[in-house]
C-alpha cells in the first residue's frame, strides 16, 4: 500500500475538488491520506485536521517559516518523517520547494532540485526539466537536471535509453546564451546521449526525451506552449461558431477536437516532480480538477513504486566528492 | 520614393521568390533595389550585382569579413551609403547583425540593437523586444529595448501611448532571475508606461503593447509559440481528417481556420526591426513567401516614413553621457 500526503488547502479550486480527487486515486494500491482543516468532510480518506493555509501568493520562505501546522508544511513532513510514501500538493510552488528543501533535504550530491514537467508532444511524451524552480542556473546544475530528467523518462515515462536534448536558440552548438555554452560542453562530454540543441519551436513537436533548460526559461517557454494552446483553441472555436456553416462543422469535427484536447490536456499528468530530494513530491496546478488531482496522485505512487528517490540518488549521490557549490 | 535595398540571395526559397516579392511591393512610392548576382532575372527592377552569398549556417563575425561583396553586406552597406533608405534581409541574423553594426553603427547612447518582432496578440499586435539579436543582456539594455519597443509600437503599430511589461515567471515584482529582477526595478523608475511582468501564457492572448525580455529568452518563447501554433494546426487537421463525418466538418470551417491562419500568418509582417542602429534594418523569415518579402519592404518604407530611426536615436541619445559598456 502506497499512503501519499495531499495537501488539500493549496488549490484555487478549493477543499473539496481536492478531496475527490483523492477519493478517485484511492485504490486497493494507494491510500491516499488528506492534509487540511477539521471541519473537512473526507468522504472516508484518513485526515489529519492542520490549521494553517499557505496562499498562493505569500513569499516562500516566509511562509515555511511562519506556518508549520499548514496542510502544505505537514504532508511535506508526513514524507520526512516516513508517514508517507509521497506528497501531492497543488499549493504554492515555492513554499513547497522551501518545505522539501528543509524538511526532506536534498539527495547527496544533488545542488538544485529541479521541477520535471511531461509535454504531451506530438511524436510522444517528453520531460522538461527545469520548469521554474531555479531561475538563475549554473552550467553544472543544468547537467544535473538532464542526469535527473532521465531517470524521470526512464522510470516514469518508460522510455529505454532516453535522448537528452538543450533549449537554445538554433540547432548550431555555438548558438545560445553563456550559459547554454557552457551547459552545452558538459553535456556533450557526459554519459547521456546528449544530441545537441533543440529550439522552442519543437517543444510540443517532440524535440527529444528530456530538454533540459534553467527553471527561467523553462517555465517561460512551458507557459508559452500551454497559453499558445488555450489562447488558438479559444480563437478557433469563436471563428468556427461566427457563422452557421462554422456552427454545423464545428459539431462534426467535435470527436476529433476532443481527441485532441485530450492529448493535450494537462490533466493527463496531473503534475510535476520536484527532483533531487530524499523524498518524493509532485507539484499540481493550482487549479486542478479532481482528475487532475487524482492522476497526480498515481503520478506520485508511480513514482514510489519505480523507487525515483533511489535511482536519482544512485546517479548523482557522490558523497567522496567536495562539494564545491 | 523610398528606396529598399534588397538581399535577393539569402533565403531558403531562392532568389526568384524574393524578386518576386519585391515586384510585388514596387509602388509610386516604394522603389525596392534587388541585390544579387549578375545572372538574375529582376523583371526590370534595379538590380546590384554581387558575387558572393552569405549562407545561413556561416559565422556571422567571419561571413561579415570574407564577403564583402555579398548580397548581404552590399545591402547593408547600401543604406550606409545613402543609397538606399532602408534594407531587407531574409539572411544570416547574425550577419545582417555584424553588417549592421560596423557598416550603419549604434545610435548614439544605443548599448545593444535588439529585434523587435510583431506578435499577431488576440487583443491587437505587440512587440517582442528583444526576439534573438542578445543572448546575454543586462537589465539596462532591457530598459533600452523597452524604450525602442515603445516607439516602434507608436510609429509602425499606431498605438499611441503604448504600455510595457517584463517577461517574466509569475506578476509578483519579486518573480524573476536576477535580470529580470533588476530590469524590473529600472523600468519601474522609467517614464515609461510600465505596467508590470508578465508571463509566457499571455504572449499570444496579448499581454501588453511591448514585451520586453533579453535576447535567448524572447527568442525560445517566441519560437514556442510559434511552433505550438503549427504543430496544434497540423494535429488538428490529421485528427479532422481521420473519419469521414470530421473531414466533411473540416470543410465547413474552412472559412473559419482561413480566417484564423490569416491573423497569425507571420507573412502579415514579413518582418522584424532590427532597432538601435542609424540605418533602417528589417530581417525576414528565411523561408519567406513572395508575400512575406513584400510585407517585409512595406514595413520597411513604413519605417522610413515614420522616422522611425530618428525617433529611436531622440529618445536614447546621450552624447554627454560617459559610455559605461
Amino acid at each position: 500500500m502506497i499512503r501519499v500526503a495531499v495537501d488539500a488547502m493549496g488549490s484555487d479550486r478549493g477543499a473539496p475538488a481536492v478531496i475527490e480527487g483523492a477519493q478517485q486515486a484511492a485504490s486497493g494500491a494507494i491510500e491516499p491520506v488528506v492534509f487540511g482543516s477539521a471541519e473537512l468532510d473526507t468522504g472516508g480518506l484518513e485526515h489529519v485536521a492542520t490549521t494553517q493555509v499557505v496562499g498562493m501568493d505569500e513569499k516562500p520562505a516566509d511562509a515555511f517559516r511562519a506556518k508549520a501546522d499548514s496542510s502544505l508544511v505537514r504532508a511535506v513532513k508526513a514524507v520526512a518523517d516516513g508517514e508517507a510514501d509521497a506528497v501531492v500538493s497543488p499549493g504554492n510552488t515555492g513554499a513547497i520547494l522551501a518545505a522539501g528543501l528543509v524538511l526532506l533535504r536534498r539527495v547527496d550530491g544533488v545542488r538544485r532540485p529541479a521541477i520535471a514537467v511531461p509535454i504531451p508532444a506530438r511524436k510522444g511524451p517528453s520531460v522538461l526539466i527545469d520548469a521554474g524552480a531555479n531561475s538563475d542556473c549554473r552550467a553544472e546544475h543544468l547537467l544535473q537536471f538532464a542526469t535527473m530528467g532521465v531517470v524521470f523518462a526512464k522510470e516514469i515515462l518508460g522510455i529505454a535509453r532516453p535522448n537528452v536534448r538543450l533549449l537554445s536558440i538554433g540547432e548550431e552548438p555555438e548558438k545560445g546564451n553563456r550559459l547554454v555554452l557552457e551547459a552545452h560542453e558538459l553535456l556533450a562530454a557526459s554519459e547521456l546521449d546528449f544530441r545537441g540543441n533543440t529550439e522552442g519551436r519543437d517543444l510540443l513537436e517532440g524535440a527529444a526525451d528530456v530538454v533540459v533548460t534553467d527553471g527561467f526559461t523553462g517555465n517561460v517557454a512551458l507557459k508559452a506552449v500551454e497559453g499558445t494552446i488555450r489562447t488558438l483553441l479559444e480563437a478557433l472555436r469563436t471563428e468556427i461558431t461566427a457563422t452557421t456553416a462554422g456552427t454545423l462543422g464545428g459539431l462534426l469535427i467535435r470527436p476529433a477536437s476532443r481527441r485532441l484536447r485530450a492529448r493535450l490536456d494537462p490533466d493527463t499528468y496531473g503534475g510535476a516532480y520536484l527532483l533531487g530530494l530524499r523524498g518524493l513530491v509532485v507539484i499540481a496546478h493550482g487549479n486542478s480538477s479532481p482528475t487532475a488531482i487524482a492522476n497526480a496522485i498515481r503520478l506520485a505512487a508511480r513514482g514510489v513504486e519505480h523507487d525515483v528517490v533511489g535511482r536519482v540518488s544512485a546517479r548523482l549521490a557522490q558523497p567522496q566528492r567536495a562539494e564545491i557549490v
